[in-house]
């Protein structure tokens, strides 16, 4: 599995908490010209021109990520990538990030260290600025608390409820990836367990690994949609599910929607995934969370603007509220949608 | 002991993580007008006409608080305190809050509603917006992270950098309060441990325990400043103990300071818990975290301004940096002050 062989352990308990934050925080750059004080006193000061847009994450071991597979760097990529996701999702240009982490003392500093690396190279290639937070112990486990803050001009924010009738329903990328890159890192998991000498071949699955452990939120789409002259009327991103996601905007925008199971955009390597797993890769399309794509609405007049763009797919249309949520099977059917995705209180 | 005797228990898993948030969040009510979204989309969305003042806390379980103890409302409110605390100290005024949530399944609905009526109860008190946060399942135990967001215009945000040669230093209300009633809050649960039928007699200690679990930040005394027309050189808010908030003042302010010993305000009920507990009262002024008060410094042509000031106690006055940190005491010997601040990841 993937393991950080690293055998340079500093323990954090003679760093101290303060220690750790001034050895943690010492080559932070800010580079966004709206970041009047960073990380070093009470709080960070921003100065915004437009409107200030706001979202939190928080991610926890054993419920949204396994030591065991994750490698921190990766980890700390991700976590800030979860919040990325929805700034862009409201149209939101990202300037800073703050990060709270809560770890046990078993982590030596390096551990730490490899963690920021992830949030400190995510803030160098998204151009977001790690403007503060907080470093404290936990009694088990390790957490993520990251707030993402952007910014927009009040009349270019994209809510999730401006979804009307007819309106084209559109997805980016691939989905399914990422959940299916879960279930080879749980499979090799076991297979570790049960034979530690056993070396997991996973090449051919490096574009699901990929997509589970080190997404990248889709800073391309907001900045493609301009250059197609498209202004969506709605959007939100793909954190727990299409299904999932789809509800929101429908219940956020009060329409109905009909989705298209031959629409769906689903990678080669998913689908062989699935077959191998022996699953239905229509529900792994509608239920597997963490694709952090972008899902969006546009009116049926822009439709020549994306048709043909390999980055986008139409995947259904909105239709009026009465008419419910449905997927249209490839054999015609209509299926009632409902939420399948991640709730992590689930046992 | 503190002990929420409400039989009734609602599983958390039933509701799932969706059908929480949506009945956590039903009575959220937003009144600033600098919110233009809160709660329900992928961000929340700010327009504030001066700077953004951001500032963010973890509360871990077991680390910061013991629930056999702490009520789940007092320390919903503790939480948002700690935050707000943090904006009074750059001279900002509190205008939003995020709460992220993760907690175990073994907390009923009505547990959680609790904490979160502690969190309501606090916005409406000091008219802060709840806009958006995160509720996760955790492996064990209860974590808050909160991040504040307020406004200030630039040129009145006071920093932890500005304090100069012969500057004043001034203290807001009185310390080491917070941490006697922890003292006393350990010590009963000791007895109760011993003995569950025995009944604590915490009459004496009101004040102390009052300090420890319902703290107030110090929303009065930048107005109270305002009013006597004081604008500080620098401030800090009292967190993590009087000599650790001291030594980042000054590192930040570059300057060395002297503080008086008989000028520390104490709280009657203080002494009197220190002499009970055999404790230097000084040390836990020095060293005794949670006060929440402010710590400023201003300019010596103020102080006809603050000097009869009930709410403000001058403590002592900067020095140049060479001269170091000191706390003179009453028979006149000048100790050296370190850093004795709690820190979150000693055993």
């Amino acid at each position: 599995m993937i393991e950080d062989k690293n055998p340079q352990r500093t323990s954090i308990e003679n760093l101290g908490e303060f220690g750790l934050i001034d050895h943690i925080t010492q080559n932070v750059e800010l580079n966004q010209d709206s970041t009047l004080k960073g990380i070093g006193d009470d709080a960070a000061v921003i100065n915004h021109t437009a409107s200030t847009v706001v979202t939190t994450d928080m991610l926890v071991e054993g419920i949204h990520f396994d030591l065991s597979y994750v490698p921190l760097k990766h980890l700390g990529y991700k976590a800030v990538m979860v919040n990325l996701s929805d700034l862009y999702a409201m149209n939101a240009v990202p300037t800073q990030i703050t990060v709270s982490i809560a770890m046990s003392n078993r982590f030596p500093v390096e551990a730490v260290e490899e963690l920021y690396n992830g949030i400190k190279l995510a803030c160098k290639i998204y151009n977001v600025d790690l403007i503060g937070g907080d470093t404290t112990a936990s009694q088990s486990g390790l957490i993520i608390s990251i707030t993402a803050i952007g910014e927009q001009k009040e009349d270019d924010i994209i809510y999730r409820s401006g979804a009307g009738d007819n309106d084209l329903l559109v997805v980016s990328g691939d989905i399914g990836a990422a959940y299916m890159g879960l279930q080879i890192l749980e499979r090799e998991k076991a297979v570790y367990k049960a034979n530690p000498n056993n070396q997991p071949d996973v090449e051919a699955y490096s574009y699901l690994l990929e997509r589970q452990l080190k997404p990248e939120a889709r800073k391309d789409i907001p900045k493609l949609l301009k250059e197609l002259d498209v202004k969506p009327t709605s959007m939100i991103d793909l954190s727990d599910g299409l299904s999932s996601e789809v509800i929101h905007l429908c219940k956020n925008s009060n329409v109905g929607m009909k989705l298209y199971e031959e629409k769906l955009p689903l990678d080669p390597t998913v689908i062989a995934a699935c077959e191998e797993f022996n699953l239905d890769s229509t529900t792994i399309a509608l239920s597997g969370g963490e694709d952090y794509e972008l899902l969006f609405t546009v009116k049926q007049e822009d439709f020549p603007k994306i048709k043909a763009n390999p980055s986008l797919s139409i995947i259904g249309h909105a239709v009026p509220n009465g008419e419910g949520i449905h997927l249209i099977t490839r054999s015609g059917e209509q299926i009632p949608i409902k939420a399948m995705g991640w709730n992590s209180f689930q046992e």
